[in-house]
């Protein structure tokens, strides 16, 4: 900035374009006051903050890995064929009395589930015999289930995430479950917004039904004109009036945050 | 701002104590431009950048909680007496023949410690019996080190973190060890860092290492004056050597930096 004094000590910018600019300590960009962001004391103070945050991320992410149990599936650890002193396993009944095993350790399914805890810890069927039978599952989806038990890690795709919501919601995994929600949160569209609320409504994914019930409802005027509108009329009727319900309320809100003398 | 135009055109701004002045985005207290910080758009994405760090943050902190194993001494982990499928148990040699058994499971020593890892993958004597002594330490020490292995979390006090050094060290638990050096590092002061510098030489401990070292040369006009000096030069004179080495090899240094045509 280029400034001059005048005779009686009154500081004058040059009024062309750079007048009262100052370089940014971020981007280096000249930026003038109507620009302004912050004071240097701020902007130093946020910077240490960021890399203390910075510094609280790596920490935090040294402590996942070394958390990370190493997988009784993972191929990738020492030697395949070494011990691993596993004493249970699973078997996805779908596959059928020869399906392969997924085997695993008692001691972690008690420690990341309730439901197999009460299972392995209760001296069941399942306890006793060392092996639980998980029906209405693909090998593939149970294998990724226990590994993410492991790591806190999943390869997802669509199909994957629904399964796996399934199976996280039957055995009280609440990690995974919010993960995949988190997932197919990030897929939903107008196409799939209807199924993905009744998905959400039957194996109760709070995060899901929100933002399925979200966008129908802020698109509440093509709702009748879903593909699959008239099925859900016939099939399970209660669940559209569910939305009904819940647009009619979103609205009555809204009046009386407009005009305080409707009571909601 | 109080601008005003004159004659010719060019901006005159008051040259009382507001004059340039604006306020911060962040801490609202008004500045001039000679403490300007940031433009505007840079303070936005920042603030969007620190919002993005804590919610990383958030997700870590979760992913921590959820892969924590439920320690077998963990006591506040429902009832006591539920069978937590352990099937090694650990004794500190230094209780005698009676001590205290800490139990664990194999896969987990395995999966956080390589040295466990070939000691029970191998068909050693511990594996056949189940039972690993450990010497030089104390119950309380040996307890403090399975519970890390669970939880990644030890309560320390500095005899702790030296004791813990020792196991990290030997069963090669790296994250373990350096947190444990970084608390040591936090405690260290010139009364004890020639004792720091001796044990972080014998187990191998880097970072305090630097950090005793770097206080003893930093401070080396009293050198010969501490107390334990003499004691070192008796007991472990290259010790005492290396330092000097250090001290020498910093002043060539710096004397290259300082005029490059001396060779460091």
């Amino acid at each position: 900035m280029r400034t001059r004094h005048n005779s009686d000590g009154v500081i004058n910018h040059d009024s062309d374009s750079d007048s009262d600019s100052m370089r940014c300590l971020s981007c280096k960009e000249e930026y003038n006051t109507r620009d302004a962001g912050t004071c240097k004391e701020c902007y130093e103070e946020a910077s240490e903050n960021e890399e203390e945050l910075k510094r609280e991320i790596e920490d935090l992410k040294a402590k996942v890995a070394f958390l990370r149990f190493w997988s009784p599936l993972d191929h990738s650890y020492g030697r395949f064929t070494c011990p691993s002193f596993t004493d249970v396993v699973l078997i996805a009944a779908d596959d059928g009395p020869d399906g392969t095993p997924v085997p695993a350790h008692k001691a972690l399914l008690v420690s990341r589930s309730p439901v197999f805890k009460a299972m392995l810890e209760n001296e069941m069927e399942e306890s006793r015999s060392g092996t639980i039978k998980i029906s209405d599952v693909s090998y593939e989806a149970l294998r990724a289930f226990i590994n993410y038990l492991y790591t806190a890690e999943a390869c997802l795709d669509e199909r994957m995430a629904y399964d796996l919501v399934v199976l996280a919601e039957k055995y009280q995994v609440k990690h995974l479950k919010a993960h995949c929600e988190k997932f197919l949160v990030s897929k939903l569209n107008w196409n799939n917004c209807l199924m993905n609320y009744a998905f959400a409504h039957q194996h109760n994914a709070k995060q899901m039904l929100d933002a399925a019930l979200s966008l129908i409802i802020d698109n509440m005027d093509k709702f009748t004109k879903l593909e699959e509108y008239a099925e859900f009329v016939e099939k399970d009727p209660r669940l559209v009036v569910e939305v009904y319900e819940a647009y009619l309320s979103k609205q009555v809100n809204t009046a009386a945050h407009r005009d305080p003398s409707v009571k909601p």
